[in-house]
């Protein structure tokens, strides 16, 4: 893929495209005790070393006998087999039962040797030493042979699952107390902008709080990655090359910003010559000015410095990236459809991204400018016009991603 | 709400309505710095302290004008203005624009003093000192007033509201540094049965490991509470009381398990004695001997032993509890509807959760028997039948509860 020129702009599937096609899964792992692996991905495949459950079990409450004891019985023919004891559970019952005899039992227990079937409880009445069976059992009856949910040797699970809370039972059943995943991308956040100062100092004319390296955090940290802040970088071309070098060392780097006149293209340019751009400016709005490009081994985005478009574009070209490179599935967004609360006109040659709060099952428009935060914070979803369309009308029903489920 | 009897069975809807009757949410807070705040719910009102922005800015790059200087610019009619300087990022331009007189800007700069208007840089040409402009500006044109976004004193987020990156990006915006959130919920997790060892001991035989605490814990965390281990309890009197006593130290208690020879009655029987037990019992398959209760001002959730039975259950009864106590809305579940890929039979006379996985956009039955974990690890899923249906034909349309997105 060769680097289109600064001022053509990439349309977002190309563009999404472009990001996949460079990004690389992590392949370094590292050994989590089980109960922190929730979310991660496996690196190994599992086989079970023994069989689950590792012994036959009954699989109700009630008596384990032979089954042949009880092939006359019936309701209206009770069979009558001496209670020897119970079978305890966590140990095996130390006994073998013989013909004519049964065994107590609860779910879940090891069938006493000599037994082959559980009469259920229901299905039967004590007396004294005897139980009185009133219906028959065929062998394997309400026991559950060892092995029956996972046979030894079988390959459970596979490299590249996703640890569900489903998955960790099956590990947890197999007895591990580490497991090998991947580790999850190192993601360096860089904001830039003189303009931009920390929390915790007061704002000077002019100045305004760093507010993209959260947002950006927050989406790394959901979509797979470790976020590392690495702080506010100036707008000039040694603090741009020092702060790309420190950026390298990273397995994916995000700036943002860069607003301050001229520095949009010296960012660019400065990636240009110490690596590559793929692109820089995209066919979609909020958010034209996003580069992505690399600096030796590591891809970098440069996102744009106000808020609403620096998280718009995380979701859309960001996202994606960071879930490839944790070998996690592609986000599943859920999107409904819902009547527009009211009309709207908004032109643009770019594709858009509308943010909407539904309320009684109506969209109503909250995006604003690309410089408002609230335009995402109160934002329960987006829709998307597409080139060509710049109004939309009350009652029309639209598409609406859903951001926050 | 009074206690039923330990046999009579319990409806879905009944069950979790008595449950969300008898949980509460937290009212512990506690204060977070804004990194740590994503997914959790904010326990105060936040008003805004200052205008966001604070200061009237550039929204495009051009230069700053004063507007009336620009009204007779046209294609055919170039302005010149005398250009006296660049605004800096970050900080006021010490000058103050004078009539015939501009300043280079860029988007999110603040507007010198004396311009009222940005001239988009795309309708200009540069000529020395000089800057042809050729389109008038309006005043108020390509710049945003301060407070555009938020207005100084403004309520801008309600207490209640969870922490979205959106939300996060506002409460960057006001500077704030930590946050005052709602604590999670600590929930005690204990297992039982003597067949439960945990990991890293060499399974006897009749011994099996420990999977539910691990299920449990996960499911926890994944919906807002703080998982407390508490070990294996025995199956006797005195440790179901001792560990009863130690759960009421706790938002809330899971026990699972009790699966020895009249063990589940023993468990409902103290809670009820210690407490009160709102249901022993659910119209659900898996996971008939569910119980919920009370131990002073703990909740408690008596989950079946078997790791299908109590994943299942948890999903259906717990997570409800945890959101509702959490004060997290209730969980998104996503569902989709496919035809069945091969039909199945499954009688019983309670609703029934059978668990799916998708190939090919079908649904393949996945669920074998409620004591298999593996029923849970490969699904995609869940299917209900409603009681009094039992067959499900090939091809037939089934509405699939999506476990993993």
């Amino acid at each position: 893929m060769t680097m289109k020129p600064f001022k053509e702009l990439m349309p977002r599937e190309e563009a999404i495209d472009i990001i996949l096609e460079n990004i690389r899964p992590i392949i370094i792992t590292e050994k989590l005790h089980l109960q922190n692996t929730v979310g991660r991905v496996l690196a190994n495949d599992i086989v079970a070393e023994f069989d689950v459950p590792p012994f036959d079990r009954a699989s109700m409450d009630g008596y384990a006998v032979k089954a042949a004891d009880t092939y006359e019985a019936s309701e209206d023919n009770h069979v009558r087999l001496k209670l020897i004891g119970s079978q305890q559970t966590g140990e095996m019952f130390e006994g073998e039962i013989a013909e004519g005899e049964c065994i107590e039992i609860g779910t879940g227990s090891p069938m006493p040797l000599g037994s082959d079937a559980v009469v259920m409880i229901e299905y039967t009445e004590l007396d004294g030493n005897y139980v009185i069976v009133k219906k028959k059992a065929s062998p394997g009856r309400n026991m559950a042979p060892a092995g029956e949910d996972i046979v030894k040797g079988t390959r459970v699970l596979k490299s590249g699952c996703t640890v569900t809370p489903g998955v960790l039972g099956t590990l947890a059943a197999l007895g591990l107390i580490e497991v090998e995943v991947y580790m999850k991308p190192k993601v360096a956040i860089y904001s830039s902008g003189p303009e931009i100062i920390p929390q915790g100092v007061n704002l000077k004319p002019g100045q305004i709080y760093d507010v993209n390296s959260f947002t950006l955090a927050a989406v790394i940290e959901l979509n797979g990655g470790e976020p590392y802040k690495r702080g506010i970088m100036k707008d000039n071309e040694n603090s741009i090359k020092k702060n790309l070098k420190d950026a390298s060392i990273f397995d994916l780097a995000v700036f943002s910003g860069g607003s301050s006149v001229g520095a949009k293209d010296l960012f660019g340019e400065i990636v240009n010559d110490m690596g590559k751009v793929y692109f820089h400016g995209v066919k979609t709005k909020p958010g034209k000015p996003t580069l992505f490009g690399k600096i030796e081994n590591t891809c970098v985005f440069g996102m744009p410095g106000y808020p609403t478009s620096c998280l718009n574009n995380s979701y859309i070209y960001l996202i994606p990236a960071l879930r490839k490179m944790a070998r996690l599935e592609p986000k599943y967004w859920v999107s409904i459809e819902v009547p527009m609360g009211e009309g709207f006109e908004s032109k643009s040659d770019r594709e858009q991204f509308i943010t909407v709060q539904i309320q009684d099952g109506k969209a109503y428009k909250v995006y604003k400018e690309s410089g408002d935060i609230t335009s995402m914070t109160y934002a329960d979803g987006f829709i998307i016009l597409p080139i060509g369309k710049s109004k939309v009308k009350e009652g029309e029903r639209v598409r609406v991603t859903l951001l926050n489920v």
